[in-house]
């Protein structure tokens, strides 16, 4: 894997700018479950997925969690790296969610990356309207949608993203993403079951309708 | 009123960039309650407060709504020009909750600005961190945080806000500020009082024991 062919915007830097990534960026291979950043740590740098899946969350003080977004091949993450801005004043904590191959950029190379180039700056900016924009998107779900509407679309995110109707998650998982109780999935999966939508076994959830699904999910 | 006093990062901008930006910045006086910008219009141009208070929200389908955050003195708000960015993807409403001062400037020049100056781009970086922080912020609080600690800390808030214990606000007002329907409002209201900690009257609450919602709030 080559990094300069998964910066985003590696075409656009200069050649020294470029020496200076492939040089310092380090490749790590990391497990599945590994929780790679939580807020306490002080500022690991930036993370560049080059395969797997990272999942993005908030904890509360009774531990309750909710999944905040996910990154994907050529995804950055900025908020392993909040000491590059003084007003990143909240704490995530990143894990990964499949065995990941990624890179780390120091943060201090890339705060110096940003203070010379309006390039990096702007780009910086994008990674983190997008990152804005998941998070509205969430507190919209979490304001105004209801429980089944949500638990629909998690559970048709989550057979897509696996390419399988039948999901190995248990409802505390489920809830862990979601930001409820593990009773409260419990209780909605066993309406769906008696509505036909899906077939609930140990740690296994079939879609036995995907359709219905989709119904409810819009 | 100078803009050069209120642009927050002037001294850094080159003889050109300050003369652009004096041409072609706005001043405007805005009423309490004028609506400036809302989702469906298109990208207005960035504001930079000189004197008065916006408040930025959302609203749901069925026209409930909840307060993002506030922007006052020297605050500048990005996303009512949100063609700035190709990653803004949400919309939000931008209204004046006091009469208020501000310069409206031009979405197209500012983003010139960002694209050539490194330290624009830096520093719009910084602003949208700052508004991230609120919104992580208010989503722990919707998440995790009961809502008679949510009210009590609201109300602090906007004694502190106004300088006053003597509140007008209505109960529907608050809602919408806290994203939940009135009657919730009223019954917790009604409880607060049953407390010895405000008293109601109509559309004015008096807070009678600071030192018990202080406690609450916490």
């Amino acid at each position: 894997m080559e990094f300069s062919s998964y910066f985003p915007i590696w075409n656009k830097l200069t050649a020294a700018q470029q020496q200076l990534l492939e040089k310092n960026a380090i490749y790590r291979n990391v497990e599945k479950g590994t929780i790679i950043h939580n807020g306490s740590v002080n500022c690991i740098g930036l993370l560049l997925v080059g395969s797997g899946q990272l999942r993005a969350r908030i904890l509360s003080d009774e531990g309750r969690e909710i999944t905040l977004y996910r990154l994907f091949e050529r995804d950055m993450c900025l908020f392993s790296a909040s000491c590059i801005m003084n007003s990143i004043q909240f704490e995530i904590t990143i894990e990964a969610e499949k065995d990941t191959r990624l890179w780390v950029i120091p943060a201090d190379l890339y705060k110096k990356l940003m203070a010379e180039s309006a390039t990096v700056a702007n780009y910086t900016n994008e990674v983190m309207a997008a990152r804005f924009s998941e998070v509205m998107w969430l507190m919209e779900q979490v304001l105004w949608k209801s429980f089944d509407k949500r638990l629909a679309g998690f559970l048709l995110n989550e057979s897509e993203l696996e390419d399988t109707r039948l999901l190995r998650i248990t409802h505390e998982a489920i809830g862990n993403h979601m930001g409820n109780p593990r009773e409260v999935v419990t209780r909605m999966l066993r309406y769906f079951q008696n509505e036909g939508i899906v077939r609930l076994s140990r740690g296994m959830i079939e879609i036995t309708d995907v359709e219905k699904l989709k119904n409810l999910a819009e």
